[in-house]
């Protein structure tokens, strides 16, 4: 069968190319007459995996020497309890701000650690349509660090702009659009990603965190959930998900062959552009519900006129090979996902039957 | 090329029809019209992998209701942290049986939560060359658990009875010997293993738990690192490593098809057996230092007279295919990991090298 049309909110589509290259080597990695899940971690095939992954993530992030690239197991879930381990010591406040389901998770677990408080919401009636202008943040001058989701797959919402924290060290959970675009590594003292959206498959979660941050850190947590562990032992600590850094620094090249972040930000802004278009053209039918400026380049929600047309919607579509298109049981409606690895050809066959099913019911 | 005879002690070799079917499926799993990595972890296809990937744990085993099972990341070093964070509440003393260094470590985690005691030890001189007898364990009555490491990598030592603990919780770290034959789940609280030696890739661990145990568990510590969120949640709390979990189905229902864990122990005693049977065959010149009834069947550690000889017979074992010989930095000399994947075929191959080997520098 032919490949379907990717609109997985995560675990995603990841580049073809990649695929077909895992599957080429997959018994017999480059001639060592092993698959690489095969080799041992502290030998020389392996090695110049995981080096080459996180030398493409310094590279293409065009950073240096000021912070460390942790390549570890557990998802942006366990992040959001080693953060404030790490760094929200007793007597110490974390502000949160808080965009989505996502960084509402983070908060809790902030505060099963520690004190944690609200920077800002833009939660209403239980829905957030929006993100904060960098007014809204009324942030703690003592806190230990400020947390902020970039983008937030289930409402379809994105920061836009990289808010102004002061001597405050930035935290950033960018599990949904990490590597989107280029970005200044320098404004964050911490960034923390799943891989499973734009980088790779799921078990594998990327950490670039400030070194001089680092050494802030407590050390009285067990060994492995400090970073500096990781940072210490090059990710090569304990055995690392082998196989997800393997796909990883495949889709990191794919990347860089590609144009690296200038063209993946052009192509994702062209996809972004070409369905919002076709939302916003049908006023009466399609809905986007959320503030424009604050809409993701990731993952894009629309609202039909119905809930039965919207169950009817996802239906033909899944029929004409377009997977994943169902909103999070939280929010209802459609959602594209539509990260990296989705190719515009795949939006463009969306809008064609967005089209399609608009002239058949609308 | 050919496939390598592949003696490595982790991440190890797997069996070539599940890489090959992996290869077959890998960018179109099943006709869905994409990779497993890309399917998301909540649809149809994955779930049904998940699902039987813990069902078989369940009928390779022989066990019902009374555990869980539990598939999570971060490998058996993560599980060194959990343990004592779940079950060794403030006030209460666990017990460690040391036997290597892995159990070393697991101790030095426990003392970093709460308070931990030895309850045996075999190290002498800095190594460890055999399992205690039960009439060694010198176990504290209230202790909240007793923790075991039942195969141990580094020395190549294994256990070849089960503990009595009588009240106690047994809790056994098999990372290195799950699954290589038949056990009885009901005498232990909580088994955990890394994936990467008999089950699967790296970057995915089961854990087995009583769920009785499991009530006792604290409540208190970060939601992501309670094996009750990851028990109630059917280990779909957050996204799991889905890969790692399709290779360990493939590898499930690849030793049920050869007959289940009776023909893994047969198969895996008569390697050993052929390994160990020339070791013993030339005394003066190789020299297994562990003693004969702690002896692993999955890393058979042996020495040869000099030291510039072990150096020869790597070189030229790995010349001759036979990859990962080379005993850990700590130990020095020969070790050859033969877990569940390794085919008889790669016992042999070595048994006739040593021969040889033996002949020119005898």
């Amino acid at each position: 069968m032919s490949r379907v049309h990717n609109f997985n909110a995560g675990p995603a589509a990841l580049p073809l190319p990649v695929l077909e290259l895992a599957q080429q080597e997959l018994c017999d990695y480059r001639g060592t007459g092993m698959s690489i899940m095969e080799h041992s971690h502290r030998g020389k095939a392996y090695d110049e995996v995981h080096a080459a992954a996180i030398a493409l993530t310094r590279e293409l992030l065009g950073f240096g020497d000021s912070h460390e690239v942790l390549l570890l197991q557990g998802g942006a879930s366990l992040q959001f309890a080693m953060l404030p381990m790490n760094f929200l010591p007793a007597g110490a406040s974390a502000d949160y701000v808080l965009t989505g389901g996502w960084s509402e998770k983070a908060f809790e677990e902030a505060k099963r650690v520690g004190t944690a408080r609200v920077a800002a919401t833009t939660c209403e009636d239980g829905r957030y349509r929006r993100i904060p202008k960098q007014s809204e943040l009324a942030l703690d001058p003592k806190a230990a660090y400020v947390h902020i989701t970039t983008n937030n797959t289930l409402f379809g919402t994105q920061w836009h702009y990289v808010p102004e924290t002061g001597e405050l060290p930035l935290v950033a959970d960018m599990s949904s659009d990490f590597l989107w675009k280029p970005i200044d590594v320098s404004r964050y003292a911490l960034i923390y990603a799943g891989a499973q959206k734009n980088v790779g498959p799921s078990g594998l979660a990327v950490v670039i965190v400030k070194k001089s941050w680092l050494d802030k850190a407590r050390t009285d947590i067990p060994t492995i959930l400090r970073y500096a562990t990781h940072a210490k032992n090059a990710s090569l600590y304990n055995t690392p998900n082998t196989w997800g850094i393997y796909i990883m620094r495949n889709v990191l090249e794919h990347v860089k062959r590609e144009g690296g972040l200038p063209a993946v930000e052009r192509a994702n802004r062209k996809k972004a552009d070409t369905l919002y278009a076709a939302i916003d053209a049908a006023p009466d039918f399609f809905r986007c519900p959320v503030e424009r400026d604050s809409r993701s380049t990731m993952n894009v929600g629309f609202r039909l006129p119905t809930e039965e047309l919207e169950a009817a919607f996802v239906k033909q579509a899944t029929e004409r090979g377009m997977i994943g298109l169902k909103g999070h049981r939280s929010t209802g409606g459609i959602r594209a996902s539509i990260y990296n690895a989705v190719p515009l050809a795949s939006v463009e066959a969306l809008v064609a039957f967005m089209g399609e099913f608009h002239k058949a019911h609308g």
